[in-house]
């Protein structure tokens, strides 16, 4: 194999905290709902119409907001109020404005890639709540290359490196989640490191039968990155 | 000057109409305002709420829907119901699948300039929404490179132009919004050309000072563009 030149990070709880943002307001909006309904049936009900609506919405807060909007009239049976709907919107707005939280040692490790590696976010969802949180994480300077795409998947990351004219040999792809930035990669032929996340979205998880015949490198936390790096030149 | 090698597009209302859907949806969410307040003022107050929501939200449908709601819900002091709301929704989920229908003479002016140049479509709003209006086109195949942005300004113009190493002497930019299409490319020192639509967003229009001073040129009709370029060769 090729001595890796590009490293390539998925955004959303691989450089910062996103699942539980959404966790958060997810727990709220089902609080709102308690007039109506007990949580577990709002929450359930609400992960139903988000992936209805993926199709037309696709990912980001303001297609969130608008099923937990669809998913509290449908359970309130059009019972809820304008004043439950405007908290609704209110909580989603709170997200859009939440402050980026880098996860650790995300900043320490970027500074020690950087020189050596050309850097690169790829990262899935709304364009405008994705760039305003690269704009605001603070380390936007260490990316030469900054990807949002709209669904990641074999044929987004193929028509990536075929435009930056990126080796898949000498590329690496680093994420949280194993669909949307391990299993591509692998089926592409390219190399994946995997760092689990605590949270991880229902949508985003693979069956065991899918993961267990992909090959890539799991690490436990991002500092562990350069020593793995290291061992591929060898 | 140099000759023209890259022809940039925009592609709401000018490859395709993209306004009317939104005016027309306007009308019928202050039909169903019509309860609570008459049609002129829940028209003025949704235009006020789109841009107070404009830096949280961005251009695109979902940001439009979400302002929809937040307007009845101011409007009728909280009183619209349920399923004036969920009318609302569906109304916008109706403009994200709406068809998409090419502009008059856009398909056969593609055709005699795409062996010619280097087509591009830069396009401002939603990525999810727009990659959906361009791959049901019909007319993808027509353009070499796409870009999708969240705002079209100065820095947005001269980073694409330096990403895709084109010449600003070679560049000509096309569209219907003097605010996004021609003002910035005129700043840039590169060369564009109006091609106005029937029906312009009040957030699109600049002031007659504005536009006074800007160099660029009018054409009533894409039809007419193949004619201006032979005249830029001579």
């Amino acid at each position: 194999m090729k001595k890796i030149k590009t490293i390539a990070f998925d955004a959303d709880d691989t450089l910062w905290v996103n699942e539980p943002i959404f966790t958060k307001t997810q727990e709220r909006c089902s609080k709102i709902m308690e007039n109506y309904v007990n949580s577990s049936i709002s929450q359930t009900k609400l992960y139903e119409t988000e992936i209805k609506n993926l199709k037309l919405f696709g990912y980001g807060i303001k297609g969130f907001m608008l099923s937990m909007i669809e998913t509290a009239i449908e359970l309130s049976e059009g019972k809820v109020t304008g004043s439950e709907i405007q908290k609704i919107i209110d909580l989603g707005k709170e997200m859009i404005a939440h402050p980026v939280h880098l996860l650790e040692n995300i900043k320490q490790t970027l500074e020690i890639l950087k020189d050596d590696y050309e850097l690169m976010i790829i990262t899935k969802g709304d364009l405008f709540d994705q760039e305003s949180k690269i704009a605001r994480s603070g380390i936007a300077d260490c990316f030469k290359k900054i990807e949002i795409v709209s669904e990641k998947d074999l044929a987004t990351y193929a028509n990536i490196l075929f435009r930056h004219k990126i080796d898949k040999e000498s590329f690496l792809m680093i994420g949280n989640s194993l669909k949307s930035d391990i299993l591509p990669i692998c089926e592409l032929g390219a190399r994946a490191v995997h760092i689990p996340f605590h949270t991880t979205w229902a949508h985003e998880m693979i069956s065991v039968q899918k993961s267990k015949n992909l090959i890539y490198q799991e690490l436990a936390d991002v500092s562990l990155l350069p020593q793995y790096l290291d061992t591929l030149k060898n």
